[in-house]
């Protein structure tokens, strides 16, 4: 009896800091937890489903957050990017969902340390964060539907990391455009970046970024280079007016 | 000014019938017209946006509607058949998402009618009814959202055209099952067809299934091949048990 109160108690356990792990990466309370833990089930697993008998691994998941996650990204570009043709959103649209793009996405909330699999996480290859990726958006979607799904995209993928200026090739670097800026208007500017994991399982880097000694952006993300350009992005929209106009 | 009057009076006159047919097309009410009014305007009209200045046509609400309604299908699909891994589902999306299927759907609610064009509708080629109809899913996700979006796919693509037992192949006509079952099991059967357009602006057939002179189905659309076929669809489900153990 005790054998099995322990056997019951750790996946309790297992349950309780899934559901507090996997909360703060979706950034809402999530109803169901099963549809989640398919979304980390790897084929290597043989699950079956005890009623249907069928399958279950994250690759029906994925179907249906790869399809979730066109139809969001294209009403996102849809209403941001007003001057564009179908052509020229399908073209944008097509970068913000690469392959190379979804991977960093699933790699920077380190989806793979939920997967449950029989092989090595070594054999994967490159693709399954952004599979997985794509499996979790799936499982938003089944559990909450679209709207939530929808916010999801926005807090993990848009707000972060889409941005219009850049993908219309207009921007390539906001941290040039702001150290142009600083050096053309003798301005002293320090960006001072430290290690800053916190509670994430993945490192993280945190910038403060100083205009005359004075913090006017901050940053955070997986890597000192993002994290520097997230706080130049929000300096440039903090100074649009002036760094424009220079 | 009774000249000017009478310019308002006819464009007031010409959006209440555009609201009305519209109305009964999508099957609730529209918010905003001038959304469905883009979904109808060719690029041969040149129209430019009096704010953006940018050009008006379906096109970049085509692009929206396709992802629209292929996320739709796809959730339709992941709930549907729990059986098929995703390189099945993704199959059977394509079968219902083809260009012939959407002409086809673009065709049958008359679409066409309301196109404002500087060219001839017979330069338009075939792909218009599936590309306006397109248009039309994203012009009623921008008007009202997902929910109404999912609901019109429901209602003229899901309920009326896609049938999970045809697209596996293990249907092909539901005709032919029903008059199968009929004559070995000694029934009386009869398709009564006629001619039945009532409102609507294109031609439409009824047909009512008669089961040893009882009606047992109805069914309509706009040729008598599909008509038979949907009152014989509604004919098996009603005697299922018995017709799939005949």
């Amino acid at each position: 009896m005790n054998f099995i109160r322990k056997i019951i108690d750790t996946r309790i356990k297992n349950d309780e800091s899934f559901f507090v792990e996997l909360k703060k990466i979706i950034g809402f309370t999530p109803k169901n937890l099963s549809f989640y833990k398919k979304a980390f089930i790897h084929r290597s697993v043989k699950e079956l489903d005890k009623e249907t008998g069928y399958p279950i691994n994250y690759e029906r998941l994925e179907f249906l957050g790869d399809a979730m996650l066109s139809a969001i990204i294209a009403s996102y570009l849809f209403n941001e990017v007003p001057s564009g043709d179908e052509g020229y959103l399908t073209q944008m649209r097509s970068k913000i969902v690469s392959r190379e793009h979804l991977n960093e996405l699933g790699r920077d909330l380190g989806l793979l340390r939920f997967v449950k699999s029989n092989v090595a996480s070594s054999k994967f290859g490159e693709n399954i964060h952004g599979n997985i990726f794509e499996a979790l958006v799936g499982a938003i979607y089944s559990d909450r539907g679209y709207n939530y799904c929808k916010k999801f995209i926005y807090k993990r993928v848009i707000d972060p990391y889409v941005d219009v200026l850049k993908l219309e090739g207009k921007i390539t670097s906001y941290k040039s455009i702001f150290i142009e800026w600083c050096q053309k208007t003798k301005k002293d500017f320090n960006f001072d970046v430290y290690e800053d994991t916190g509670n994430d399982t993945v490192k993280h880097f945190s910038v403060k970024l100083y205009l005359d000694k004075k913090i006017i952006a901050k940053g955070r993300a997986t890597s000192k280079k993002k994290a520097e350009e997230i706080a130049a992005k929000r300096a440039y929209y903090a100074f649009q007016d002036e760094i424009s106009t220079f």
